[in-house]
């Protein structure tokens, strides 16, 4: 009977040894989650940075002040909207798969939820501003505000519940039939691109962009590219915390999806340069920058299920894409100031349908093909008509596009009161201050 | 006696097992609190960037090589002269409450406290350069760098103590009263704010902002306003850091702390556009920019303690101060080119105080509120009237003002060997390269 | 019997609530050290933005395309090169001691492998980068992208497999030497630095830096002194991800490192300052800034390994190098246009030596100092002679310079076919946009 207690003992022993050990690792594990997230998510709030430049920098300085404005503060209305319902609709309790109907305005979470909620206020910011450089030096900045609003409080959350969505109950429809976005090129860069194209399709071109005459296009340069290949560099690094911070957790995995996110950024711009040069087109900055964020948006839906071989053919064909896309916008007469549409919407579709030809394990499995097939029109169906809907209702109410007028002048003179360059323009005849 | 004996064993089983858990965690967590805290002081690193590239952006063209020495070499004698006596005074044994009186030139410290020493160097840092924007464009640049070194010396290390002091024993007399400023809105950005206002005041205005006859001001618009957008995007992004490592652990808190900063910011500025609207002001880039960072000045005192919807009240009120305080201080004839003094220290002040208001638990305590106040008194007593007498000291000896000549050249010619854009700017009769 | 029965069970019970410790802190270490490289190695990549824009500020606006295509493609040439071949020169199979022979083109490898292979990827793209600004305003763009390839996929990794090779078995004979480098003062920035030196040997001076008659030479200022410094607070910043990831593990040593890091490079700006001042050298900018670089090259190698105090003395020594290295530079006739060779080459000599005098606990160590003394003389050899043959291949075949023509209509014209900044040049004639 001793034996027997002390049986009981020993093994009570360990079994508290365990939990020890497991309290012990538990805390220090979601302290551990908690860093490496929120260092990810700072990463990802610093893409707004990279948006910001490389708008600005594709822009002309006329519209400068315009455009920092536009990407400042879709970041902060996006963040708050977010707060307010959009978080909400994407992961709240989600019984029908289709929308959730929990956690308005959130308080009084719990620890580790403020730190996915504040992940995910990163992404709703990235998402909605990609529509801020395609529509750029023609809308009207009011317009612009309200329409970034609904895309942050409706369109891209109710996405998002589809494939993320259930947080705390059910789950979304396209997750249950398997369909794979591990960082969003669809939930996130696809759905961006979408509302872009309905966008630019309600605006219409830049007077000058494309010859009434004879449909030739012209090309209008931006005023700065050294801002282009900064915003370049800081989105390429913004994207480490955007696809390895998607683990929402520490794990050993984050080595391989930041690496294949490297490879593929890498390639990406490879696959533009070759493809201009192989085309004989000119090989441009704007391009080169491009196709490496092509890349990026490419690997985004597989990184964390591929290997490194995969993600730079991955990437590569991202940055071919996004040349042959923007040359295909081109010739429709959609202008898209910084190539938007091409980048995060085409380059979005080619990665996340590349998960169902190159998942670890599962090479060129149509099953998933389909699947992939499946949420990507879902994506397109839902974000550009609802987008398409937004921008006419603006169009026909308070106006989404600025007057010839006004765009010639430029929109820091008509929208705003101040001049990016005071200083150094060489036509400073409409400079008021 | 067998059973007693196997009881022992397994109690010392238990006790052996719950040790192991405790130094494979313990040591885990130190890691993990370095890396950590390191990553977080990397952030509030980078905001010296954020603050040269704002100051540079609203300072003219003529003073851009003055804005970028002045910010770079504030940092790097900042933390020299941190590491010589101002960890020490902040930080050292503190008996009296009062002033921190050993470990200075630390060298031989336990790895733990290396790492805070680094984040609290980044800190001092922070507080210095505030001082930089708000005397830009009239500063003579040794008179600067000299104050600097004082306030990175002696001003900020003593305030410091008395709130955080006390590592090595002992403890502030304001922690001791039950004053409550997590990251520093008092502690490092409105005494940076009192400082700049004492310097302020010394200087007087630059030549031009006020009309001798009728008192009227002039708007003097700053060259690069997309500089400007960066700088604040930067500041943000390196707030992150500034709050979230400031509970000096990797802990689960983060998220929140974090999350409560995105939120204040973003309110920020969305308070700045609508006082500015509401007021028929313009609608200012620089206004709004300033708006975000009183938001996240705002948020510092009580990011750690207070539910999301009070941030964004804390944040929005603190948009809304940095309006209202810039036109006060313009009414004032007060000079401030960067509006320092409102964002950090009119911001810091609501911020501080709101701690008292909005603290989970203890909402509108009125006791709590009464030591914010004394909190707030106590360091605007310590760091306006100690940088006053510093900055009289400089301008009775060496002078701190550069002369009208001097500052109608622009002190990249009177003051530097350099010019900060020789092809560009459009007057080049000053350039003597 | 029952006791020793007991007794059994609570050693098992021990040693079972040992091991479920181990494991539970094993796959946590896993995690955190792997966030932890991935945070550093995000810091690093940034640094590629940090030498684009040094670089960029430091040329004339004509060169301002070139100078970014540049550093963004040998970004990604060097990060799909080293995958291809680099990774397994530098870390495979390394019984000789002098070159790896195994995991080229890695694929399936395990979790940790990855992270360290992404960390390396960004060290090879450091390493290489160093030449671009050397050689900057008259490289051929494809002759530049020729030999980055080279150097990332041999120059670099060989040197690199003699210090820090054999990470799957043998290992490098400087390492067992017992060669000290910790983050790489010699095996990255000095390699870089003497291909640097080789390029412009074979280049030869830019058109006009250096009279024909005289031999006096003419200072070519930079265009852009804010992107300069912006460009140096961002090295600045990735460095501490360079000397802090170099750990390879999370450690609590990081704190030390990264301080380390923090004071030298304050020193080194400091050092350039005074060593200006005391030569009535003019205090400018760019030898401010560079100052800090070469601080922060000096304590590459021995962070880990010293006492705060003497971090200052080496960084401050780096920064008086180089100034005094840029001198000697000037009256040699070789034209670097960012300083590269004194700031990345005789800086990274000073702090490799520096380890054989500053180490804790082996002070002024002669027999580390004979050891340091061969690396830096081997890395000379190896990387110096290595990049002379290929730049002259280069020169000899499809020839390494642009014609004096080219030069002075800007590269952007004849290399590329955007320019940087469209409507501010005042020239424009050359704009065929």
């Amino acid at each position: 009977m001793m034996g027997i207690l002390a049986c009981l003992l020993a093994n009570g022993a360990w079994a508290a040894a365990e939990e020890v050990a497991e309290d012990a690792a538990g805390s220090s594990t979601l302290a551990l989650d908690t860093t490496w997230v929120v260092t990810a998510a700072a990463l990802v709030f610093f893409m707004q940075a990279g948006f910001a430049l490389l708008e600005s920098g594709m822009s002309r300085s006329k519209n400068s002040v315009n455009v920092m404005m536009k990407n400042y503060l879709d970041a902060c209305l996006g963040t708050l909207v977010f707060w307010l319902v959009g978080f909400g609709l994407m992961f709240g309790h989600n019984n029908s798969g289709w929308i959730g109907t929990s956690h308005f305005m959130p308080s009084h979470l719990a620890q580790w939820d403020y730190t996915v909620l504040l992940f995910q206020t990163m992404f709703a910011a990235t998402a909605i501003t990609i529509c801020s450089g395609a529509m750029a030096e023609r809308t009207r900045y009011d317009a612009y505000l309200i329409a970034a609003c609904v895309l942050a409080a409706l369109i891209y959350p109710v996405f998002g519940s589809w494939v993320w969505g259930g947080l705390y109950g059910g789950g979304g429809w396209l997750a249950k039939l398997g369909f794979i976005d591990f960082a969003g090129s669809t939930v996130v860069h696809s759905v961006g691109a979408w509302c872009a194209l309905a966008g630019i399709l309600v605006l219409g071109p830049r007077t000058g962009r494309f010859s009434p005459e004879d449909g030739s296009s012209r090309q209008i340069p931006g005023h700065n590219l050294s801002l282009v290949a900064l915003g370049g560099f800081i989105l390429w690094l913004g994207w480490f915390g955007f696809n390895g911070g998607s683990t929402l957790a520490a794990s050993a995995d984050v080595g391989l999806i930041v690496l294949n996110t490297q490879l593929a950024a890498a390639a990406g711009a490879i696959g533009a340069v070759l493809t201009s040069r192989v085309s004989a087109r000119p090989v441009l900055l704007t391009a080169t920058v491009n196709g490496s964020i092509a890349g990026l948006v490419g690997i985004t839906a597989g990184c964390a299920v591929m290997e490194p071989p995969f993600a730079i053919v991955t990437g590569l064909l991202a940055g071919v894409i996004s040349v042959l896309g923007a040359s295909w916008m081109e010739r429709m007469h959609l202008d898209d100031v910084v190539g938007a549409v091409p980048v995060h919407g085409f380059a979005g579709v080619w990665g996340t349908l590349a998960v169902g030809l190159f998942q670890t394990g599962k090479l060129f499995d149509p099953g998933q093909l389909v699947v992939q097939l499946v949420g990507v029109l879902a994506a397109f169906v839902w974000a550009f008509f609802g987008a398409l809907l937004v921008f006419f209702l603006i169009h026909k109410t308070m106006g989404l596009r600025v007057s010839t007028g006004e765009e010639q002048q430029g929109l820091d003179f008509s929208e705003h009161d101040e001049v990016g360059y005071p200083e150094f323009h060489k036509d400073q005849t409409w400079h008021r201050l």
